[in-house]
Formats: C-alpha cells, structure tokens, sequence
C-alpha cells in the first residue's frame, strides 16, 4: 500500500464477515457443553465470534494480543477544553515507554504487548516511535483544519500499514488505545456528525473539566461540527461521508491512524477488542464507509463519555464491561480481555455431556 | 468450633469492618497514579477495597484464591421445578473431580482453585469431599422442613469450619459456589422471606424451566415462603430471624454451610467475591445477622435470576459484571476475578505523577 494514499473504497470491498459456518459449530458445540443451555449468557456469544473470526472450532486462545497506543496532540487544547496541560501527552509516552502506565499494567496482566506510535505528538519522540509521524500536533478544529488532507490519507494509511505490520508479526488480536490531551474533543465532533447528535449530547469531561470547561467544550464542538458537515454531503446521496476530509477538518492525525488500522484488522480477518471514546471515534468514522468492519469489532466497555455510548448503538455494539471507565490508552479493552479468554476456554475445554457421562435431559430447551 | 453447634451471634459480634486507614491511604495513593482521577472507574474502588480488607497499601495480588463448590440435592426437585434430572447433581461432582466443568476451565485461567464439599448429594461421593455431609437430599421444602434443626446447625457449623481451614492454609480470597439440581428453589425462597418480596418476584427459571415448569415453581416457592414466615417473628422485634430455623425449614445443606461459610470469612478478615443467584441467598441469610460481614464481600456479577438482584440489593452490594451468566458454580465469581486482580495491578504497580515527571496539573479535581 503507497504510504500517502488510501483506497477506502477498495478496502472496504475486500472485508468479508466471520465465517458463518464455524459460528454454526460454535454454537452446536455449546449445547453440548457440561450447562444448562444459555447458562454461560454472553460469554457464549462471545466465544462464538471468536471462532467465527478464527475460522476455527473450538477457537483457541489469543497467542499475541497486541496493543497499539496511537498519540497525538491537538490544537483544540488551546480552547481550555482538558483539565490537563498539552505537555502531558509526551510525557505519558514517555511514561508508556518506561512501562508505568495504566495500559503497561494492565497488559502485562491480561497476557497482551503494547507498541507505543506517535502520529502528531508536540514533542521529540524515540526514532521507532516516531517513524509514522505525520506533524506536531493539529490545527484547533473550531477555527481551521486539524490536518491538510494529504497529512489525513498519510495518517489513514500509516494505521493501516501497522496493522498490516502487527498481523504478519502474528498477532491475533488488535486493540487500539489512546493517547492525547483534547482527543476527546475531535472524537465527539466526528460522533455527533455521523450520528447526527448535538453537541451537549455527545459531550463529556473527558479527563475530568469542570463545568465552565465542559461549556467551553460544548462550544468548540459546535463550531467544529459546522466545519464538518460540508464533508457529510455524500451522505445524503449514499456515496458516504468524505472520510479524508472529515478526518482533516475535524479529526486528527491518530484518529485518523486508527481509522485505518480498524478497518485494515478487518481486511486481515482480525478481531479489534475497541477500547473507548477515541477508538469508537475512529470506529464509527471507518463504520461509515465499511459497516462490515464492525463484524470484526467488540466494544470492550461503554465508557462515561456520552459519545462512545451513541458511537456504539450507531454501530450497533454491545459494550462487555460497563465500569465507568474514562481513561482511553486501551486500558478498557484489556480489563475486558480476560472476559474474552474465558469465553474462549470455557469453549474450547469443558467436557461434553457425553464425555463426563452427565445426562443432558433438558439441555435441548 | 464444635462441629455440632454454631453461636450465631457470637459470630456476628466478632465481626469487624475493614481497615478504614489502610482505605484512606488507598484513595491517596489513587490521586497519585499517572491518570486523571477516577479515570479508572469501578476499578478504583476496588482496588480501596481490595487494600482495606489486607490492611496492605498497595494491596497485593491473591496469592491463593480459593472456590468451594457446597454441592446438595433438593427434595424439592420431584416438584419438577427443573429442567434436569436430580442425578445430574452427582454427575457435576464426578466432573468438578475430574476438571471438566465450567468452575475447572475458568479457575484455572484466572489463577484459582476448586474444592467440592458434598453437604448433601443423593449419591455417593468420595470420602474427603463427603468428610462434611449431612444427609443426602433434603425434605421438600412445599410440604416438609428441608432439614432437621440439628442437621442445619452441622451444616452452618461446618461451612464455618471449611472457611477456618481454608484461610489457615493460606486462602486470601474465598468464593462459595454452589453445585444442586432444584438449588435456585430455595434459595428464591430465602430471598422473599428476608425481602419481603411475592414469589413471582423471586423466581427465575433456574437451569432454563419452561412456562409450565416456572409456573410450579412459584407455586412451590409461594407454599415454602408460608412455612419459612414462622422463622421470621425476630425480625419485628429487633431480634433478627432464627436462622438454623429458616435453613432448616426452607434451605438445603448447602445453603446452611455457605452462610457459615461466608460469614466465618468475615470473622477471618478474608474477602468473598461471591457467585450467583445461590450464594447471594445465603450472603442474604447471613447478613440478616450480622450486617457488618457484607463490608468483607464483593458482588462478582448480577445473574439474570430475579431474586440475585433482590438479594444484592438488599445488602447494598453492586454487581461487577453483568453478563447474562446464571450459571453457578462459583462461574461468575471467577469471570470476575481478574478484574479484581486488574484493580489491585493498576494501584500497586503503576507509576506515580512523582515518579514518571508527568505533570499534575487537573488532577486535583
């Protein structure tokens, strides 16, 4: 794929659904499990998907889940819209790279490796870091364009070249985390524009404003939801949004990245555990163009942001977890990530009726 | 503790709340973390909880978690209130031994293990998990005592014990699981009598009864609930309910050594993260005694039993999880753990503001 132009329209006619034929199985083989029918709720439905998108029955346990934390700044902090200074994005890299974070913790425990990408970080990062960095930080979206819309399709398909990258290095489930202090901002304008909400609606405190920055906030999503509706008119027609120029004018260059690399890991036939508010964001963005993507795509929580709730139902996602999580990094998706291990073994190990000799008399209801 | 008698109120007086320092220095340590307070939701306070039932901040990770599984049978299974034969009660115990079952999958991958107490299975079991039986099966809880008052208090007498045991062989956390066909018959019945709820209200359809079969079990949950009411005359007075009376009249072996058994861990200063619809009846009972032990127990997840829901409302406990399970067994308790564990991880191991050179600037709010 050319590193400066993406073909959307091209990758969202490769992506084919999770085979059907092994979600079949998957299902016959629960009713055959040691419980009563049903009993094991959402963790059945669970494990289904897992072996639908394996291809595989019973589907086996995630040999390399990975976690790609995309970073960026954004101009729109300027508008006193987070309760923390800019300068924090860089240095929770930093943070992220000495292994102290949240997302470091978390993954250490649920069995997964986190890779560290800066897209727009206002600040020097590690060369390997930095290697698909489009520019320092973005425009502010209640004024002028995040992003030229050759920095968006630059960023678009960076995200999708490292998760290109991630599936050939093996990894077999993808998570997408966050970095970035105003990057609740952008999320919400471009969820309250594809799902045509207003901006009190979509909302939040993000990393906890107080009221008279939640209405500063209010405001910049309105201005910048202005800005993106010309983007919207394909819309209306049914060629879809202009994603490249809703991603340039309103987004950023890490939501753009992970716009493409949510969409890639469904080209590649990859399951995305979605983390929060952001990656639901890039989620929705890249739904708007795919819908069959989010086939491929599990809500790990439902955050307090109120845009990922609407980002979800829009794609019609079912949250595993709801525990007022409000962190982003991917830290959600991997406090969820043994939810979906257990899903998988209780599939793939517990004995049959007919192999524990246990009379499945009623099993059938 | 004599194994024939138990001293109820004894018990409850020597029952103490977690360490409230240790809390506070919890919550402390909470604001220090490189995240925006409370960024972490649920998490948070159980991460406090965590660390107040150690007395240790940071907490530690279980070092030994541990399931019981209290399996019984219930007479009142003739009444068809299952979709399962009685013989299936005996047939898990084989496949609890054996590791095939649902508890077996899911303690292993959250870094637990499983102990099956047979308090009254109507089969043979081996002598160590028979060492505690009462009897086999129990009266039919609509026409008959389900126990004689002596066989309750060995039960209560004996789920004491096993918690005594299990916590001087190093269990720093406990979960009752349950394993009986016809169990959630009279567990629904302790929760209507203690919460003073109809019965259509308490009862749910089990392993997956159909319409008919639901229909006699509010019948039979109505015709126990008349004759568990006599036990409940304390209750008016400030006295509390006679408790060997109400598990002798209405409950089951199991549900007598699942109380003690909660209850002692509570005395023992040891967490409980407890399971379904089955063990919530007797956090519910013990509870009704000593209100204090529920500050040592945590709510894995709400089963889509009715009166689970009833029950943990009841003693003030939100669920973690909410994921359609109804399973039992300890299941849900287990799903749930490493959520727990997540929530221990993330206080003691992540980096401080301090430590990291983030800046704190918002993290006061």
């Amino acid at each position: 794929m050319d590193d400066d132009v993406v073909d959307l329209a091209g990758l969202a006619g490769r992506i084919t659904r999770p085979d059907p034929g092994t979600a079949a199985a998957a299902r016959e083989r629960q009713r055959r499990l040691t419980k009563p029918a049903g009993a094991l709720g959402r963790l059945e439905d669970l494990s289904v998907w897992v072996a639908a998108a394996q291809g595989r029955c019973p589907p086996r346990d995630f040999a390399r889940a990975r976690v790609v934390v995309f970073a960026g700044d954004h101009g729109v902090a300027e508008a006193g819209v987070s309760a923390y200074p800019q300068e924090v994005t860089g240095q929770m890299v930093a943070n992220f790279l000495a292994g102290g974070a949240a997302v470091n913790v978390l993954a250490r425990l649920a069995g997964a490796t986190v890779r560290v990408v800066d897209m727009a970080v206002d600040a020097d990062t590690p060369a390997d870091v930095a290697a698909h960095k489009v520019r320092r930080s973005s425009g502010r979206i209640d004024r002028e364009d995040a992003l030229s819309r050759g920095e968006a399709a630059r960023a678009l398909a960076a995200g999708a070249r490292i998760a290109d990258e991630e599936v050939d290095a093996g990894a077999d489930l993808l998570v997408p985390g966050d970095m970035g202090i105003g990057n609740t901002a952008p999320s919400s304008v471009l969820v309250a524009a594809l799902a045509e909400q207003e901006p009190a609606r979509v909302t939040g405190r993000g990393t906890g404003v107080d009221d008279a920055g939640w209405m500063r906030k209010v405001a910049v999503v309105r201005d910048a939801l202005r800005r993106a509706r010309p983007h919207l008119a394909g819309t209306a027609t049914g060629a879809g949004p202009d994603v490249v120029g809703l991603l340039a004018a309103v987004g950023g260059a890490d939501l753009a990245a992970m716009t493409g690399f949510v969409l890639q890991a469904a080209v590649r036939r990859t399951p995305v555990l979605l983390d929060g508010v952001v990656s639901g964001a890039a989620a929705l963005v890249a739904h708007s163009v795919a819908p069959d993507a989010a086939a491929w795509w599990l809500a790990s929580h439902r955050s307090t942001e109120p845009a990922h709730g609407v980002a979800l139902d829009r794609m019609g996602l079912t949250p595993v977890l709801d525990l007022g999580l409000r962190l982003g990094e991917g830290s959600g998706a991997l406090v969820a990530l043994p939810v979906l291990r257990a899903a998988v073994a209780t599939l793939a190990e517990m004995a049959t009726f007919e192999e524990a000799a246990v009379s499945d008399r009623g099993a059938g209801r």
